[in-house]
């Protein structure tokens, strides 16, 4: 454990400042988890390497609700506001947390992106919530962001072998998305079949679906999955 | 600023304590830069998200070399060692740094993976020992490992803008590998020259080599790049 972005090596600082760290984390992450089941939003930590297809993945989403689910989104980026401006021009309301350096989002960023008016009221208005992540495998799967569904990317490009290689990430998650499987046919080496099976070698319970943000492939069967997951409002909206 | 790996969030750990852990960080590299430069050795830190193709390059680099160079490898990985057994089928001399949860390697890590003698002697013996990160376009860029250049690989397939996104580890390339460029036509959406822009914005002397594992195509001058950096050995071998 790197033991502050979680991710790193144990010798690095104390177990105690780790500890702390990320109860401090969690403690955030149970206030906004809370505020999300109460106005009934089900929010979607959406994770995966840069260029797994995170951004084009929720602009599909957007594309085939027509309406049906009314969505807002975060997208953590180090750097730019790329990502935002891709989900504004797809009809999602949005904000950027530019993280600087930093290698993940936590529940605090999360937070102070709430304190924003206009996204605060798109969120409480919205049935599905994503918080795009940053582009990463290792760091982001350690922090807690109040998330009701943990949801990671793997592109085909990328060969077969990653959930075993980053397992870490697998392990908590909830949903994995295949994405751009209309390249398949020009991946001699690549097969669907085995990377589900990669998967269920390192993800519990694993739900694995394919999608092409290009054909809209699987993507209304990710719409249902989604649907199926939102909480149920405790109080009228 | 993360503080620890470096890549987080400055409230989190105090400056003072992610001061002191680079500290410590760069003294070790220093340790071993000496020997690298002393033995004649270029270090390459080779680095780029999962699935960029790093190991595929270096196993074309391989089959390229026909012993023109000697090479040398670790990878340093969460889990497995698909790595370093595909290295090794490819004949290259090396060693796993299994990293459990680390987002990235650091300079003592590859120190103690030095102290095995099989490793140690092949590292002495080669041209150029290529240390193939963790998979992650963010944490590894901050930690120095001795390295002589470093190397950061970018795929075709995974759009043009990370450069824009994820501009630190490109602030500190000396080279930039674009991979999988065999599959250009298939991604009507993606120009190599585009992508050659992007890095070119963020990167201070920007340096790109168009690659393929599976045609081969701009391995040569990746090998003419590595053999041009090498250090003089400044005692007899």
């Amino acid at each position: 454990m790197c033991d502050v972005c979680g991710c790193g090596d144990q010798r690095k600082v104390s177990i105690e400042v780790h500890a702390s760290l990320l109860a401090d984390n969690d403690h955030e992450a149970a206030h906004l988890r809370e505020h999300f089941v109460e106005a009934g939003v089900l929010a979607v930590n959406v994770m995966g390497y840069p260029g797994a297809g995170k951004t084009a993945l929720l602009e599909a989403t957007a594309r085939a609700l027509a309406g049906r689910l009314r969505i807002a989104a975060v997208s953590g980026d180090l750097a730019t506001e790329l990502d935002a401006e891709r989900l504004a021009r797809a009809g999602i309301p949005s904000a950027t947390i530019t993280t600087g350096s930093a290698c993940h989002l936590d529940a605090s960023m999360v937070h102070d992106a709430l304190h924003d008016a206009t996204l605060s009221a798109a969120v409480r208005a919205c049935d599905v919530f994503f918080i795009e992540n940053v582009g990463n495998l290792v760091c982001p799967a350690i922090y807690d962001l109040g998330q009701g569904a943990n949801v990671v990317l793997l592109s085909v490009t990328e060969g077969v072998d990653k959930p075993l290689k980053y397992p870490v990430m697998f392990r908590k998650a909830d949903l994995v998305v295949l994405t751009k499987v209309d390249l398949l046919p020009h991946l001699p080496g690549v097969s669907a079949g085995v990377m589900r099976e990669n998967v269920a070698r390192v993800m519990p319970s694993a739900r694995v679906i394919e999608t092409s943000a290009v054909t809209g492939a699987g993507v209304d069967e990710l719409v249902a999955w989604l649907d199926a997951r939102r909480p149920r409002p405790v109080q009228p909206r």
